[in-house]
């Protein structure tokens, strides 16, 4: 719908050149524009890192800080380097076949139509995302060497082949395939912003290594009850959680790539930069419809209202309709968010029941409330959105509640099943193996003593005094002056607290 | 001042389609400049909720930091639903009257001209700011059932009304009311970004709640003396006041809506984009001046250079600037500020005489700073710019002391005075009525232990061990080893983790 | 190669009036699209004072958290003022010499064309960096006052100074320099975002500041050795390199001041959109590969995975990519980043021998790889990058190792030269006055006791009760309790502090 000079030259009486003029001014424009709305999204995606870094860090105990700190910063970082040399290119390498890219290897041939350097960036924010999420489910018993080889192995092979299904023009799966192929149940699979893409790939991860490596010491009382291993800081986790929030903005609706566009004739008020907003605002009532409704569910539970919960609700709204963010309306944005915070409840139900034990309820939240979304984009999936959207196919489903038929349906079914499938059998065995050679969990001691003592330089925090270590010393001496104090009399101790 | 087609046509010898075509080019590309502008300014006033959470956190005792950021989280998300319902609609709801509006309910009839997504985004990141204020005024002390009674009513109603009032073309005292229509006092109200309609609403409301309930137990002893109970973070508290001072540039220079707007003949320098800019920079400068002038006033009162302090001082000083932004000079910004900050000086001074307790100062800074900035507007509001922002009114009056007039100061005192009427007749009785019925204020138990052990599911932070509560049991251990002194060998001190 | 009248008329048949309305609205569009890519990338600058702030709270120990992040709050706030009144004036007030800037006082002549308030706030943002850097270098044993002045004399004059020579057109070291005017080796120095600028000047300062009033008491021990004083928080250094990194997108891709301009012909996918996309590519890609060097190089020196080191070592990368960041291939900045992290290592490695004492490795980080990223450029430069970015001159040197001889690298040295001498002149001596005058160090018993106690109203933090400063009561009680246990048995308890 951009200015077309082969349109516009008649209408200057065939000025072509003209024409021609104007138009290649506004496509500067628009390269300016998109790229500046682009690299922005980016920036604000790269912010959930720093989110997921805040969450991660408050939801364990103080003595693995610093260790999964670490993986996040590093996720970051090694992701940084092997996006570049290979990621990139099997994600989004065209041309090449429907499983895997072949181009751009270090960035070789871009920038290119459709392939500049912000692309690039934006993508490397969404591959060090799931990376993310798998840490979190094995925490604080993972050994580092061991996060090493699977967060390399997910970001730089697991990920990007993944993501060239869905988002590539040329992925087997994907909805906006290039034209003239045909699509999976003449749809292809409609993961906007990557439910199923990242959240559940990272989800599913870790979840294989969660499961393999077992339960955290201490999780389980003998009776097999569930003992809450309370993460060290509630403020980190608000934090993460409103940084996350501040960083989808940048995901979901940062994924339609480009804003300059119309839909329709130009100089209406209908083009993708309200389908920008209005995704904004999907993804917003999501989260919020999950929020609220985690908060009076649990507070049925457990008795109590709890932020911690309503932030992992708020996260499992957010994660539910990045999926179909970009193509349902608002109300049903707040049915999705309604549903999710139910689906993690009933899997962290589940999780408790099976002793499985995730110390930041991620394979619960990102996998299931992930799948959730996929299906609920199947079901609520607007014809309008939709072709609007994924353009020049007419004709294509939508959502089964929306009256589009259930090839949606049938296509994201297979979505789940082959995600599911897909990291299974990649990142299972991979943990398997490291499991095996004893490489994956840390030693009984460690775990015990924490991870930031024993491998990563010593505890995150010191309050108390200048000398490092001094609040394991506090502690020490208040056990061993308290044992003392047995055996003495002195009075003046009575009252410790009138000064 | 946009592309014209009736202005180019002729110019192009008339023809008419051409410069339809090239016209609504410039359309579309205005939509996705805008577009991009206000939804990332959107997203910094999103960013201010998760400042005030810091902040507000920080600024509390540690037991109630799981409440505080309950009610930061919920504001978010209880506000997100209730401004899709309807607050949005009773806002800017238009056609309707000066009341109060009544279209738009569930985003119906969104979009059209001049009422996107980005626009409700926007609307809706400031809508949920006043309810987080008047949630610092009542910290420590209040219900937590009381707080979603009183922040529905605040975030649903008594703000989307009065923000009507202001911001919406229909409202009686805007500034921009639609044209034929007369303007309060020929004039309407400049509350540009909200000095009014934000802070003086939450302000308000927030002084009627920790009226009525009270001070905190201990913050004045019993010869009347003031207590500082201080707030158990300051890390949190400087977090918190520079993500707020991020998030306010979304705040004041978004509040322009547009940018791709020229002031005057177009081609030229002098646009919209210029006063967006200079808006930061007032906003910018106003506080800084109020933090300096804190920073020494405080120094003298108090003998030491407070950074909590200095951070509050520096909020007021945003709050003040906030209506008058985008129409004074910058070396007024200045005179902004450095009132403010003893505005703010003197009605903590004066807080403590009339024994009101406040734990962030929200009263005192954003009502208190807010009205100053409103009566600043009327003084310094610059001619130029106000006709640049509110055009099509020739001969409207502006600043007092820039020689526009007492006609602005006239409508800037109605508004105080309305906008101190409005919440108080609002407000006052809904907290004088949960008052009545116990449904306030805490009972002294929880308030002594904190909210967060007896409603929210546990303290905040767990430093020490992997034990929640461990440092509960470890100051019990304090009290009881010395206890146990007195009497010696007793046994049970040999297992002191037993509690 | 914007939208030029001159041009499009002939193409219209001579309709001269008809070519500028068109070109005009371009205008228009450009300055509404260029201020909304600069302002946002201001903001994004000025987050990085919030990150200073954190990474600086995290890196001294808790009991002078309050007084460095006061020292970061004022950075930003008494910056505003000084930089209005005449930092901006000195740095790019043109017409001027070569030496320093002298319009634009007060912002007076702002905005004109190429000055308007947009460039005022980056430039603000970018001058409040320096002074954070230093003040790190002098971290838990500098008086307040003495802050108070060195920081207005950094940020009003100095760094000021220094930028208009780099940076402004009328700089005589500027690779931008207005035409006509020969440039230094017939290249000038390209300094893009200020490794030198910015960076080197911080640390230099920072260095003197350190190297004068000495070691923190208990940084060498008897013999000699060091001794780890480590930070309170590593979670607030985590928070804090974070955002830093987020901030830096708007520091590096920012410093194009503008993104609507095409590389040759218009049309094309060539232009500056897509050089800040790269920009933002070679940033991310010098800083990953600092922090995993400095992973794999910490873990051989140390033993163990540390995350504070991988974020300093990230930090380095940054700060050395910062000059070159415009003209490098992006597997350039890999090398960059790799040689950065080991300048960072060999110069703390120094420090510890020559007993130097930076709390935040400021000095070393920042004028170190900073220096490193300056030879970098010259090294590296890419001839067709160096062209776009700094356009008009052809003929003009490039990097040696790219085949563009050694003029750039012979500038880049005069530079390194100039930014050292330059500072070292001026703050050298005034922090060798104020250390004369007894104004620089803070007494033995401010240091030992911590100046939040001694100055600055109290203890960051009350985790413990609502009492303020209980902590340091259980601390207290904790060595009496222990102490009177020696009139009992335990002769060990005599001195608890000595584990």
């Amino acid at each position: 719908m951009a200015c077309d000079a082969s349109q516009l030259a008649p209408l200057l009486g065939n000025a072509t050149d003209a024409a021609d003029y104007i138009c290649n001014q506004f496509v500067d424009a628009g390269h300016a524009i998109d790229n500046t709305y682009l690299l922005f999204s980016a920036y604000l995606v790269f912010a959930m890192q720093l989110g997921f870094a805040m969450l991660c860090a408050g939801s364990v105990r103080a003595k693995n800080t610093m260790n999964i700190m670490l993986t996040n910063v590093l996720d970051a970082a090694a992701g940084g380097i092997f996006y570049y040399l290979f990621g990139f290119a099997f994600a989004f390498g065209t041309p090449s076949n429907g499983f895997i890219g072949k181009h751009f290897f270090g960035l070789k041939e871009v920038p290119q139509a459709g392939f500049d350097y912000s692309y690039f960036l934006f993508q490397w924010a969404f591959a060090i995302a799931a990376s993310g999420i798998t840490s979190g489910s094995i925490a604080e018993r993972t050994q580092f060497t061991s996060y090493l080889m699977y967060s390399s192995f997910l970001t730089g092979f697991v990920y990007p082949v993944l993501s060239h299904w869905y988002w590539s023009g040329d992925g087997w799966a994907s909805a906006g395939r290039n034209l003239g192929e045909s699509l999976l149940f003449k749809s292809g699979v409609i993961d906007f912003a990557g439910s199923g893409v990242v959240h559940m790939v990272g989800g599913i991860a870790g979840f294989w290594g969660a499961f393999i490596e077992g339960p955290r010491i201490g999780r389980f009382d003998h009776e097999g009850r569930t003992v809450v291993l309370r993460g060290h800081s509630a403020s980190l986790v608000v934090l993460g959680s409103f940084l996350l929030w501040f960083g989808w903005f940048g995901f979901n609706p940062g994924s339609f790539i480009t804003i300059f566009k119309s839909y329709g004739p130009s100089g209406g008020i209908n083009g993708q930069w309200s389908a920008v907003g209005r995704t904004a605002v999907t993804t917003t009532l999501a989260g919020c419809a999950a929020a609220l409704t985690t908060l009076f569910g649990k507070r049925l539970q457990t008795g109590h209202w709890n932020v911690v919960d309503v932030c992992n609700g708020l996260l499992g709204g957010f994660a539910a309709i990045t999926s179909g963010c970009a193509v349902v309306d608002p109300w049903a944005a707040i049915v999705c968010g309604f549903v999710s915070a139910w689906v993690l409840i009933g899997l962290n139900t589940l999780a408790a029941k099976l002793k499985y034990d995730d110390p930041l309820e991620a394979a619960q939240l990102h996998a299931g409330c992930g799948a959730w979304g996929i299906l609920f984009t199947a079901l609520f999936a607007k014809e309008k959105y939709v072709n609007e959207a994924y353009a020049g196919r007419p004709g294509r489903p939508y959502g089964l509640f929306m009256g589009g038929g259930g090839r949606l349906l049938g296509a994201h079914i297979i979505a789940i099943l082959v995600n599911v499938g897909w990291v299974s059998c990649t990142m299972g065995p991979l943990f398997f193996i490291l499991h095996k050679l004893g490489l994956l969990r840390i030693s009984r001691e460690d775990e015990l003593k924490g991870m930031d003592l024993t491998r990563h330089g010593g505890f995150a925090y010191v309050y108390h005094d200048e000398d490092p270590g001094h609040h394991q010393l506090a502690s020490f001496q208040l056990r061993s002056a308290a044992a003392r104090v047995d055996h003495s009399t002195s009075p003046q101790a009575a009252d410790p607290n009138d000064a």
